[in-house]
């Protein structure tokens, strides 16, 4: 997320109770997840393992849990908990904002779009044109929509991300971590009924141009899907995860987080993709495998009595 | 789907850019996929490998895109590109109505039928008498909803097939194919929570007397669920499966399109049907096989070890 | 359930039309299946094999298909079918109450407590303070949400249970057993968009204090989750199943009914839980294992080739 006016360094460490060190005059422009910062972000990191990564990414600010030596030209905000004082910071920028009418009146919607009954238009929404929205949808703050996009009843853009830290010393265990990405829905795209699609933690989640997502479909925090990807029923994409274009998942798919799924891949129905897959070929299994060796596998399966009795013969 | 009127052979060259040959006198009476057609109705086909199908089919006037010739009695419709001249013809009859009631006022809706609040009905519906249509559930244009219906909330009929034609030369590679058909829910049946049941492309989507299927169930385009059918959570059914009466799926089971599942077939949980299953019968596995052979298969799976072992020491 | 008022054991014999037997003097209050049943319940039993439990059970009135003699102190109503006679009792004391209005009057809900456009709340619902409930979603009468709980769009909170009798005999097989039960969602809950969380059978459904779901999941009649579970997206949990505290079940998961998992387990994304399984493990697989001996047997099939080749050199 970006802010609508740069920060300071000064307000920054007051509003956290953080102690700045490194450079002072700076201005920060954003927030971001470590995987997602660009310069003039603020991002943060409490686990030692990724110092080194947070420390030389693209954030310009980094809030840490303990005094290190600052890179040339970076500012370091050191703090006790910085899960918290990011969750300040983010809460801060863009807080929860309660609608009282179906359709917010900051809603932006392009000439031709039909907007059905009993569709939700959250704040800072802007919709293309010639779409049709059908009855009952949601579509939460801060989402984009194209030109020429259907999306069917019962499907919710823009719920939060399923992202939680854990405090096993705590009661309530799982702090949340608050959304502030959008979803962006670009040009001819339709999306069934009954889908959901989370917004990024702090990046976007992207449905790229001509992708066609049938019914109940889930899209996890910041997944990205590419051009012309063909997605059935129940297929669920786990946060973070990539697929590049031409992808087609058939029926009740899982893939998990943080993977890529090259250009062209088909993968058959219930299969789980635990890992990254090369594009143009084919996958089938949990956890999948080519379909072909997989196939094979599961004929040499069915060849175990004969083995069986081969062996207890000699 | 069935025009309103009958429509000349002339009227639909003109309309679409078609040459008419054969016997150009008789009228139109409907429109539909070759599987679904009926004496009077317009079909098309662009696969040299289906003209033999499509041209000896119950369809009266067919779209081709090649000057073959044609059937006794028959009308042919010869243009480049018959998808988009059947596309053309199905908006024409049957556009997409906006709604700017949650209820339209050409719903029909039975005695004794309770309707909660938030639930959308579009236009061209009708439901039969002692239902209970639970809050935010939404009806699309063109169902027909029977007596002693039970929807739950969230639940919605009559989304589009998600049905494509693939054009890889094209930007955006998947054209849609408009959905004309309807959905049809006999008497006596309840559906959960947060299901998605499409319309059939051209015909209808048939949920049998007495069926009972729980939350978040996809149905596809076309699919017929017979009578006395019960489906649990979370299955999904594809395009134009026919489910014959008493079938059991336990939950998260995926059926493939175009299969048939014979009646009293049961279906354990997670399975996946690949193809036609015969009925009488207990199934498990992704793909199923009969129950009782997949526990012995997998029995066979954990003896590996012991034959390896036995292997070694020979 | 229990009732409002106590219930004397002649209105019940005259309402249902059954006998009563032994300790005509009692009243009943509260009616529940037997597994839920506590002093003072009316329950009920039709075959057999479950007398002995039913009658021995904590229920005070039983209604019974034949006439057994009556334990000590209890009261025996004996009637040709009693599982109509139990049904008509439910319907009774708890009928479904039609709403006018999106928010029904007899809801209560607690200050800090954000309700989005498009939300229903039935009858007979208690909302606590500093809750968001997003737009469109589903609270259906007779629900208990605790503080501090997120709801995301699109979910139902407490459609029936999926739970009927198969009467082989008659044109319409499966009738339904009325549910009565609630649905209790305690303090720091998440429920992410389009799940679906069916109220009990006559007992309560209960989200566990700090419990995390993620979207388009299932939960079934009466389920029990524990405290700190987290619940990925689109698993499913069938009827009265209890998930102890801190339970992990990642994307897909199925879990079948009546079952236990134990404190902490992680069950692994697409598994199948087909019967009880221990706590503080981790599972894998359809039906599961220990996921390290999962993943053995894994590595054991893709040796089968090898093995073959072994085997037939010798």
């Amino acid at each position: 997320m970006k802010f609508e006016h740069p920060v300071s360094i000064q307000w920054l460490a007051d509003f956290t109770g953080a102690e700045a060190v490194g450079n002072l005059e700076q201005q920060a422009t954003g927030i971001n997840e470590i995987h997602k910062v660009t310069p003039g972000d603020i991002s943060f990191v409490d686990a030692e393992k990724y110092y080194n990564k947070c420390l030389h990414s693209a954030a310009t600010i980094i809030i840490i849990n303990k005094m290190v030596e600052c890179p040339e030209g970076k500012t370091l905000l050191v703090i006790a908990d910085p899960f918290t004082a990011y969750i300040k910071i983010v809460k801060h920028f863009r807080s929860f904002e309660p609608c009282t009418a179906m359709i917010s009146d900051t809603a932006v919607v392009g000439n031709g779009t039909c907007i059905q009954p009993g569709v939700f238009i959250g704040n800072h929404v802007s919709i293309g044109e010639n779409c049709i929205i059908h009855a009952n949808v949601t579509i939460n703050d801060h989402i984009i929509i194209g030109n020429n996009v259907i999306i069917h009843s019962g499907t919710v853009l823009g719920s939060d991300a399923f992202y939680f830290k854990r405090r096993k010393e705590r009661d309530v265990q799982y702090e949340k971590m608050d959304s502030c990405g959008r979803v962006i829905v670009e040009d001819d795209v339709e999306i069934g009924a009954c889908c959901a699609i989370d917004r990024g933690v702090s990046g976007d989640t992207i449905i790229g141009r001509g992708t066609k997502l049938d019914n109940q479909i889930h899209i996890g925090h910041g997944v990205v899907l590419g051009k012309n990807c063909l997605i059935a029923a129940q297929v669920a994409i786990a946060g973070k995860t990539i697929l590049e274009d031409e992808v087609i998942l058939w029926g009740q798919v899982g893939v998990n987080k943080d993977l890529t799924v090259g250009k062209g891949a088909v993968v058959y129905a219930q299969s789980g993709v635990a890992s990254s897959i090369e594009g143009g070929k084919v996958y089938f299994g949990s956890p999948v495998g080519e379909a072909k060796a997989k196939m094979r596998e599961m004929g040499w399966i069915r060849r175990i009595p004969e083995m069986w009795e081969k062996l207890s013969a000699k």
